[in-house]
């Protein structure tokens, strides 16, 4: 069949060439924006006195009949037709007459596809954002209401100190934040209007880009055109930005699976967010939070794949661009689909405290504290850390803890040691102690949600 | 709907959980290779005395009927089958009752995921591999029928000495010949029988893994069972030759993008497997060749999702590795195609031998050989190539060729020249001198298309 | 020798465990971030009244003697110290006693470590927004010398329509524009006070992070102990950030390896940013360019490297995140490095403005400016795209270009050609037509020039 | 300073851009394998009769003295010697003369370099090769030594099966069996002589490519002179093998983290290989095995550093092509450090058989066998597994485990329960009975150590 474009050409297209080139499979996808942005830009046109007012209308008519066709899935794409945007002008031509050869007037595929896809991205980064904001309200309910829960807290995964539960939710809330900040600051870019620029040179007609832009709600118009139809920045930082966001996730993720073990105990999983086993009867496995874990891979294989795609290819457009939507379609529907159910996984787990104070028990996890006891009996930081190392060896040799200790066995290591070492490393005043900014302390935590509680 | 593992569970799978952890939509692609090993374990389970021949034979005419109808498309897969392997087991309960029941005896969903994947894998890693030996056919070809074309050879895209193009076109046969080694390498590692281990352990059943083996055509069994469950080595494997293969074809993409513009014209490209411009009439741009070099994204993007999936993963089945199916099936996809075009698009292009020959002329690419020619007449090289540095320098101010020299301006930078100077540096001698093996002189490459001509 | 935490440990540490894990030979450089630390919290401590103003004097006057002795390589770094922070407080107890063992009370290396981080990257990402500029300016200067050049513009790497060189120019300039805005955005996050939340609870003395943050300039405190000693997002997002902006310059090199070429000759780099041979006397080669081009690959690893590092890392510090140095290190030396030179070499650059001129002869460039000719004659854009096509087709078959064709040969393909076709299809009157902001039209780019300049 | 290539040359060479191209710093480590290709090809030469037998004498005298200064630190290396064959061949005429200027004759610079990295990579391959079979021994007497020590087996992190302890450690084994052959294979592609191929094109000169190669001990010698100075394949295959081979240490690094926690308590690392922390004086940190596991970004991170560098990169010499040593390098020096202390970590970690016997009790891990013992009985086991499934909701419940269960208890779930179920879920029976290939039962994995042992 004869192409849009195939004016110059003797032969026709090879059928594998159809296929190999053809992308009407993945950015069908695009139908609604492209449809959007066609509307605006035959609006603009006319405006623009570019064409008629009356040519416009029959467009814009034609253009809503396609619309409802494909919303109501009566329209059939076709291999053949390339791409959306060909799909969808051929399909006003056969629909309206010659009146829709005057639709691709004065713009390019090459701008047009940037606009659809500048369009996608920025209602599924808002939508991404809302999300964000949704995991980070149920963290905060979740850090709420287990606000006296205490555990051991890790580094090397050895217990390290006593933490709240709470404070360590709210870990993970504050990386939210900043992940909602990277969004945001990618949506601004994202956020330009491409269209006008024509192939790579601009146009040869007196068009109103700002009245395009106005039209679409872009608050800024691209700046070059050689640039805006070889850009592809916005889909690698919004990569780059789920990249990290994942990344948070899978370290969420795995944390839940070690919780979950039956080593830690930490916090059960519901029933329905665990999935069994095959063979083994006994198995409650979970699965969610493993996919979680997964999912980076292929969030950070989008992204490699978006990069290896620009690096070193000259400007303007270039065929290979055309591989940036699956990666993008991908990371979106994962992330979107990915922080939507960790906010139930979390939501519906119940937290163990009792098992998390258990755990804590054999940790030894108040050295530190006595340490600094020392200092504040008037011990340099490093001597007594050294006193305090000795006194460790000291009890696991008797499989002893330091509240089994007697004061005359404390002093064997220190005559600095008396009675009121037993009242200072207990657990609560460990933990009331770590009161500056970003601490542990059960006021300073609560104060901290209460506070972020207020942004949403 | 209860699960077939739902036994210990209370609650049901929320929807949202369902959707999230199900593969069904992408694995449901490995149905014949299902059946397949579900035929052959069945058989292996007759053969054991674990279930009864009668048993067996009800169980394989139960499979063969359901292959049936998913190959006609009767077949329904549901969200709520989990996977293939649940979606099968399923209907054969419902089509031959509780001896269906009996199939899943003596194994576990993860050792037959991996039996699935390693005989699609099989079928796959051949098919490629035959593919390849079909583009390197078409590469001889062309070398062959265009013996007598030299080009300017470059090193960092200047022109550097003359060569055969037919040589130049050998250098891709030579690459895919390690390609297909690396594949071939990768293949028995693959094919290897992993089922029997059940989830992780082994069975409880004297079942005959070598049987099961020989039914399927495996040379090897797992050694392993921990081992078994946990290696996705083999995808990873193909995924890093298939980043290789890709690597080599985008070279050859970006060649012929490079060759098919208008400053090289060292070959035009078929209008079959070009397209148009929506905007400029005049354009017939090299599409294929820049799609194929943009897959190089794709590919190395999913092998970088499989490594990450793994990094770190602690042993045996965790459902993170569900996450693997998707970049391996890609990856297989996009070969397979990128393979198949890539011959086509080189066996219809026409080499412009003219032009070549053309934009050889200015490229003072004999510089090498006068150096040499001095050596011969006994100067050192490194005096010698200083000389002809300057000569270069002397034809450059002038805009004259070496040919053009007059033998008295080469006796100003060296008595050595005398007339001999002239056959010397003309390209054929130029060519013909470098025989030793891996040479671009004419006999040599006509010999080493001969010889690997016999390879098929 | 003994360790400063070594207290607990019966075993001393094995050589080749004390090889592997130590960073000092990496972690040196961080030598004044880690001092200039040091000297606020002994400041702030004493302030808190944590130590005596004395002990804080004497903490600081060893740290200046400390500071000294490295500048001068006074200082011998051993492998035993493990790491900058260890070696430089053992020398400082060495040198001053058991003052200096006060130095480390109310902080661990976990978050002092983060504070070196962040000092030296607050710096370097500085550095590197001041490069980026001084690559705009050398860009817009050379945009603005040759605002009269006109050269090909091309799509799929085949001529699409005329564009100003100085409009290709600027197009890399709004590249720039972004990726400054990234760095100053990441900028923002990596300037966060991180000093006081201690190993990753907080710490047990009454701390003044605030005091700390104003001594060393920080806008903020960290909020939460858990994420700051677990966060590297920071260090991510400088290498993503990092990784466009080398992405850019990959594709600038590129183009300047294309245009280097002699097929292309659109520019000829400088004698002194090329090298030469060994081999072939006349060979001058773009090495600079071709190795900015191939620096993409460092960064893109490096950006891998870190995401794969923290992929599914549980929480708060594990030794995994010590090798985060070595990838963000050998990233802020290349990206200022390539800064640098990819401007001194676009500033000795010659532009060649006959060869664009020459090369743009054949490539019927003109011919989306003839079909918007026929639609200004009141044709529908997509038939006079295909009556163009034609057009074109008739002029390869006769090798003719449009503006050696007769009035009668256009009016072969439609009456709608007229006389003033021949001055329409000027090269200035393409260019002057394209004046939509963003299009290539002289006064649009010379105005862009004009009101960029004013930013520096 | 003059270049040896410096001829055609006007402007002497930038500073900054010297610095930018060296790799003198980087490559000159392979000084040793540039001097040992020397000396093959001054011999070839004069046996070739190309340079006379004196002269070639001569230069190998000097290589020699050139190779001692080096080996005795007298060599000074210079930014402005570019690189190690110009650094060599500069001394060389320094010091005998212009003989020295003959040694250059009949080779360049880019076959040259892959000479010396395809004999250093040869060395470091036969070395790792050497380094994963001394690893594997450690594994195997591990698992010979614990032959009865029996732990959970865990799929998703959940308990899932008894099994023995050494049947775990030889699934590491046989991992990195299959990395052996990777290496071994692609050392066969790393082991072919590329000297001789000149530029690109080959040489002048009536070399014998085969003589060379006897000398160097190359069983092949490269079949194309264009491929041979553009392949990097088998750089790239070694990163893919190292990349493999890392993820497979991470995941045991992962597993000894989990292990050495206060929660498994699995194992006991040495003192020696632990370190503590700055502030926590209890803290035993198991830093290797996190540092092993981080690794992997390294190296994941140097593959994709490669892949990206000769992504679409015309063929024969570019520039980038330098870029490939510094990842290669780092990987080699990771990999077999990581190796060495891996095997060291191994060896002296405290297996503690009582702690992973005493987590086993609660996991219901028999729950498998009970399913498999009602099979025996005569149910299908789908059914089987579902009344698996309650009888375990029942001991959940009640905080049961199966030993503790009446018989009553059990026939309310299935009349086919009677008193043999007691002694079929001994945990030694559960073990004995899984020894089809690749089963955990004790006697299969013992003769599976006898039989590897046997391969050393």
């Amino acid at each position: 069949m004869k192409k849009l474009w195939g004016g110059r050409f003797k032969g026709s297209t090879n059928k594998q060439c159809e296929d190999y080139t053809a992308s009407i499979q993945v950015d069908k996808r695009l139908y609604a924006y492209d449809i959007a942005g066609s509307l605006a830009h035959a609006t603009m046109l006319a405006r623009s006195h570019i064409i008629s007012l009356r040519d416009a209308s029959k467009i814009v008519a034609g253009l809503k009949v396609i619309l409802k066709e494909i919303e109501t899935k009566k329209f059939v794409f076709e291999q053949s037709d390339e791409d959306i945007h060909m799909a969808i002008e051929k399909k006003l031509i056969a629909k309206i007459g010659p009146v829709g050869e005057k639709l691709h007037t004065a713009r390019s595929r090459n701008d047009q596809v940037l606009l659809d896809v500048r369009l996608f991205l920025r209602d599924e980064t808002e939508d991404i954002i809302q999300r964000i904001s949704q995991l980070q309200k149920i963290l905060l309910t979740v850090a709420e209401k287990n606000i006296k829960v205490v555990m051991p807290g890790y580094t090397h995964m050895q217990q390290a100190q006593p933490i709240l539960f709470s404070h360590y939710v709210l870990a993970y809330y504050f990386m939210l934040k900043r992940d909602k900040e990277r969004f945001a600051q990618c949506l601004v870019r994202t956020n330009v209007l491409p269209l006008g620029v024509g192939a790579l040179a601009g146009v040869n007609y007196p068009i109103k880009r700002e009245f395009t832009a106005k039209l679409l709600k872009f608050p800024k118009v691209s700046e070059n055109s050689v640039d805006t139809v070889s850009d592809r920045d916005f889909i690698i930082e919004f990569l780059a930005a789920s990249s990290v966001l994942i990344m948070h996730l899978s370290r969420l993720a795995e944390e839940l699976v070690l919780w979950s073990s039956s080593e830690f105990e930490f916090v059960e999983l519901a029933d329905a967010f665990c999935t069994g086993s095959s063979i083994m009867p006994q198995k409650k496995n979970p699965d969610v939070a493993e996919l979680i874990r997964g999912k980076s891979g292929k969030i950070y294989g989008n992204l490699m794949a978006l990069l290896t795609l620009l690096k070193g290819l000259p400007l303007s457009y270039n065929r290979d661009l055309q591989e940036d939507k699956e990666p993008l379609f991908a990371t979106v529907d994962t992330v979107k689909d990915t922080l939507s159910i960790t906010g139930e996984l979390v939501k519906s787990m119940k937290v163990q405290a009792k098992n998390m104070a258990h755990k804590m028990a054999k940790g030894l996890m108040e050295a530190t504290d006595i340490a600094d006891y020392l200092v504040l009996k008037g011990l340099p930081f490093r001597q007594s850390h050294f006193i305090v190392g000795s006194l460790v060896k000291y009890c696991l040799e008797r499989q002893k803890d330091f509240h089994a200790l007697k004061l005359t066995e404390y002093r064997r290591f220190s005559p600095k040691f008396s009675q009121d070492i037993f009242p200072f490393i207990k657990i609560e005043n460990c933990l009331n102690r770590k009161k500056s900014t970003g601490g542990t302390a059960p006021q300073k935590v609560l104060a901290s949600i209460k506070k972020e509680q207020k942004d949403f």
